[in-house]
């Protein structure tokens, strides 16, 4: 059962696709606490009370010990102390005592305080929202109650499940061909390149360095023959250039975010002064989605969104006053405090509310500060495509997934989990993150596997991809100044070869229960307490999860392992996928300690069900899903439904095969 | 059996006190190469090796996959990245196929890339260093060896196994007194209270800010009255001020660090411009040392020694081209590069490859770069107190410890490590750092608990205090801006009882542990694998210690966590510490899942041996521990040797005391 309850005057999100009446009076079991426009929800915690949700967060799948921003916001240094992350999913399920979901849809911050300031206590502060109170037998049954309400998840065409390769730094057609060679004569599987902001001419939008991509359209074509895709990026701000056909008719037009008095807003991003698109006009982020037409007339069909949180590395009137700041102090003896200042002046400029608060969108005619908005930019702008993409072709799937996001979002693309780092906490943090993002509808994820900054090594990359095989968005990427950790460069290609090609192998299924959750609205990574609430040691378990209808995977996330523990909710089989075949192994409900070398995979089956196999492939293109082979532990003749689209209409998505399989 | 190679002119650091006769020819098993200068030892690693040692360093016990530097490094941002810390322990053992240790020892920057350019290669690059080669029977043999190569390990007053509680921000006498109060209302033992940078005078070592503080000696009294030590800070950097007799007596002296032409060379520090003492002078740093005799005389007893790296927020040159930078971009368009750049220019200032460079130290007359000796600096500054208080009273024992160190301060003085911050990480990392530390002689050592950076959560708190009492330092500390973390601000009141009674109870335990391992050169901590080295599966055991003689530390690390994995080596008891009293229970050896909630205190005690007990206290003074209880795990009459010294001379630590126990 769901109940909205309504505080100041929201900004519509377009979050819900289900018209939810206004419920008077209060929400149950919270104290609700109004003052000076802020409203407060308060909940006292038993001591076993877990909280889930929040989608892309830092810390564990439970929440509880920490307060959490839902406020989107580009800063790669990911560590335990971050409140929030790129994206602001506000959906929290309470479980325990009482088990119940909360979303606070609000465009702008909204926190949560999750016993962090008492540890008994839930505190939920906001302004200007709609609150849907949901109840219902079970977190999965609250789960996709809510699911329901903000509408069937984003599907992207089959070949995007495939294995994609991307780095900042590929400067040149030359350097995309290497790559393309390196997986190729190491026989390592893949189905894209990604182009990040290499490919563009001083850094605008929608434009190709003729220089050093002299023909985007022949690499492009050429490559897809050969089985793979290029994916060029696109960022969210416009360089300020008169000349410049984006600028100029985005001036012209009237689409770009503006200043108080409704001239364009300039702030700092890659090419210095750019203005950022106000896709709170739905005009205008349709606009902007149309010039993604340049790239799909040159045979590219997928595309990610960067740097539309907004990211802003500085504003006009701070970065002035920063200059003044350091001017100030030159020839002064710097003490402590001093020096911090002038540190500071320079260090604390980018994702600066006051240009949030001080840039305006149009929004029905009105203007309306950022900051009251400011969740939604990601998802807004990522839309514009979408329904460019939409109006174009109204049955095709394209690829697009976005870095920024807001709920509502899941509906028009994927998401990527930011800029992480080469460190084995993130590869744990992304297994902890997946079931959250599912919960909030954001299905086709992932995170930048090896690690986006710093350096990576082969235990960790090997480790990564031993998870990576099973998030739908697959996808190595590093930032410039990492190392290099394309898989060919790695020691052990046997190890990368089998473990991608696993990927491949169970892309029959992994595609199969993906279109099925979305359509379903239904978690692909569950919690194992999800499936085992009354189970109280499931619930401590946060480096497990249940991989679709059939699988629960047990990732290894630390170096130097030779295994790890497992916790077995239940009677399982192992199977372990070696280089030379799969081994079986039937184990009891219970606790173990299992060896995982670096070269193998470990998953549990379920009992009462079974796992098709494909054979390995080079690309999505060439994998042969029509003669699968079944893991099982089943006694008795059970069925498996395998998708059976054409992988790239929308249309097709309703085309299912259920196969019988005897024991 | 140890074998030195000399390689190039090594700088004398002091690290050993043993001759070790030079060797001619080269070390066993790895290949040397010189070139220009540089020795590059390179040791090909089986599959299975472990790597061991190098002290105060991030990541695992076990060393492998990453890369390290010998390099005493101030930088709080202490993530995966890292490659040192604050201070440089260049002691490896390699655990494997063949098992030796290796120091170099070499005041310059030493590299130990372990498996991380290539899985399988252990490469250590240096220049004029002196490398010991040491073999034995055991990892535990070698390590012995070395730790009676290096000499014995600093033994600070009984009083210093107290629980100290510390914040930079306790600017006031008032402030003190609150701490204070607060921690006797809450009934919570307490020992010391540390100050930090707040009680000086602008900054300036050896003086006292008179409003804040106006009576220090009546202060230090009142609470020495109480069982309460006061424990000042004294950093490296001496203030640039006329009439500041320490600064006006070093120059005149001629004790400070100069440029290449003999001018004191200036740094911008805490109080802005300052100058280091050359401690490498041992005329100059005895000289340093004997002004902590001005906090001596007003009953001060114990002292931390902080930003010794020595730590530079910047250098004279370095912050007029950082001004230049900046000045030089005013008005321009900032793209990415440029942006950057202005940002770097005061980013990039602190601890400065350059400014330690041009940093010059007077050593037997002659002018030598910082950077030839960069990692003695906080060993020798330490040392320079220690031997001040020796020659003021060669018998007495004061507390003495240091963020900077190399290997033979750790005869001087203890360390802490560092400035980690309020993260779960990082309780984990201060249980895999604790072995390490010992390998390498530092045993008077611990982490600040709680953390120092960022704000801290009671769950956190109360694990890392279930931890911290078992380290020698125990000191709750955190930094100005952090969250209030003393323990009687939190809620569970009764757990934090519990949790610190329990370190009084265990201090007769961990005192006599510790004098006997400083004094037999053996470890405090020590990983499962060292010893059980036949068992494959203690070997990737990473958060589980032997403490003592008696017992197996596995402490929770994990938030939200209802209890954790253990794995028991052999037979031993469980003893569980609950606020009611403590539980046993008999475990065979194996894999076990163990409830360990967060008011309590999970060890286990080995077969054949016994655990004394004394009663709990507000303090070390009014400790009982003539009268001790044992909790045993034996079937004959087992002894237990306690030490019986007076708590503060050196010449009472001979005097111990044999129980017999009966089962």
């Amino acid at each position: 059962m769901i109940r909205k309850f309504r505080y100041g005057k929201p900004f519509p999100t377009d979050a819900v696709v289900k018209n939810v009446g206004q419920t008077s009076g209060m929400p149950p079991f919270f104290t609700v606490t109004e003052q000076d426009g802020g409203v407060e929800y308060r909940y006292t915690m038993e001591k076993e009370d877990c909280v889930f949700g929040l989608g892309e967060q830092m810390r564990g799948i439970n929440k509880r010990g920490w307060h959490y921003d839902g406020y989107a916001y580009d800063d790669p240094h990911l560590t335990e102390t971050r409140t929030s992350l790129y994206g602001a999913h506000n959906f929290i399920v309470v479980f325990g005592a009482r088990t119940f979901g909360v979303f606070v849809d609000c465009g702008k911050r909204v926190s949560f305080d999750i016993g962090y300031t008492d540890p008994d206590e839930l505190i939920i502060t906001f302004a200007d929202a709609d609150v849907y109170f949901i109840t219902g037998e079970s977190v999965l049954a609250i789960v996709k109650t809510f699911r329901e309400l903000i509408g069937q998840s984003y599907i992207p065409p089959k070949w995007a499940f495939g294995f994609g390769q991307s780095k900042w730094g590929y400067r040149c057609e030359e350097d995309i061909r290497e790559v393309f060679r390196g997986y190729e004569e190491a026989e390592l599987p893949l189905d894209m390149i990604y182009l990040d902001i290499d490919y563009m001419e001083e850094y605008c939008d929608f434009t190709v360095n003729r220089e050093r991509f002299p023909d985007l359209k022949g690499l492009a074509e050429e490559f897809k023959e050969k089985g793979v895709r290029l994916i060029p990026i696109v960022d969210a701000a416009v360089k300020v250039k008169e000349g410049y056909h984006v600028y100029d008719e985005g001036v012209e037009k009237g689409y770009f975010c503006t200043d108080s008095e409704g001239k364009p807003y300039v702030v700092g991003v890659w090419p210095g002064d750019s203005v950022l698109p106000d896709v709170l006009n739905p005009e205008a982020r349709l606009w902007f989605g149309s010039y993604y037409e340049e790239f799909l007339k040159q045979g590219i069909e997928g595309f990610w969104n960067d740097m539309n949180e907004p990211a802003i590395f500085y504003g006009q009137g701070s970065i002035d006053r920063a200059f003044q700041v350091v001017a100030s102090k030159a020839g002064v003896n710097l003490d402590h405090e001093t020096f911090n200042e002038v540190q500071a002046a320079f260090g604390s400029l980018a994702n600066n509310p006051d240009d949030y608060a001080a840039m305006h969108h149009k929004a029905e005619g009105e203007l309306i500060s950022h900051s009251e908005v400011h969740n939604l930019y990601g998802d807004f702008l990522t839309r514009g495509a979408a329904e460019y993409f939409a109006e174009r072709d109204p049955d095709r799937r394209y690829l697009l997934f976005s870095r920024s996001s807001y709920i509502g979002m899941h509906r028009y693309g994927g998401i990527w989990t930011g800029d992480n780092a080469s460190w084995w906490s993130h590869l744990a943090l992304n297994v902890k993150m997946m079931p959250s993002l599912d919960m909030c509808g954001f299905l086709f994820a992932g995170a930048d596997l090896g690690g986006h900054a710093e350096d990576t090594t082969e235990d960790l990359m090997l480790r990564w991809l031993a998870f990576g095989i099973f998030t739908p968005l697959m996808r190595n990427h590093a930032t410039c100044t990492a190392r290099d950790q394309e898989c060919y460069r790695f020691k052990d290609l046997g190890a990368f070869r089998h473990i991608l090609s696993l990927r491949y192998r169970l892309l029959p299924y992994l595609y199969s229960e993906f279109v099925k959750c979305a359509q379903k609205g239904e978690m692909l990574f569950k919690p194992l307490c999800f499936e085992y609430p009354e189970d109280a040691r499931a619930r401590t378990v946060e480096d497990q999860l249940f991989w679709g209808e059939s699988v629960m995977l047990a990732p290894v996330v630390e170096a130097n392992a030779a295994g790890r523990y497992v916790y077995l909710p239940a009677r399982m089989k192992l199977l372990r996928f070696t280089r030379h075949g799969v081994r079986e192994r039937v184990m009891e409900k219970g606790e173990y300690y299992i060896d995982v070398p670096l070269d193998e995979v470990v998953v549990f089956l379920r009992e009462g069900k079974v796992l098709p196999l494909a054979q390995p492939a080079k690309n999505v293109a060439s994998l042969d899903d029509r003669h699968l082979t079944f893991l099982k532990f089943i006694v008795q003749t059970t069925e498996y439904t395998v998708c059976r689209d054409d992988g790239v209409t929308k249309s097709s998505l309703q085309n299912f095969e259920t196969i019988k399989v005897q024991p």
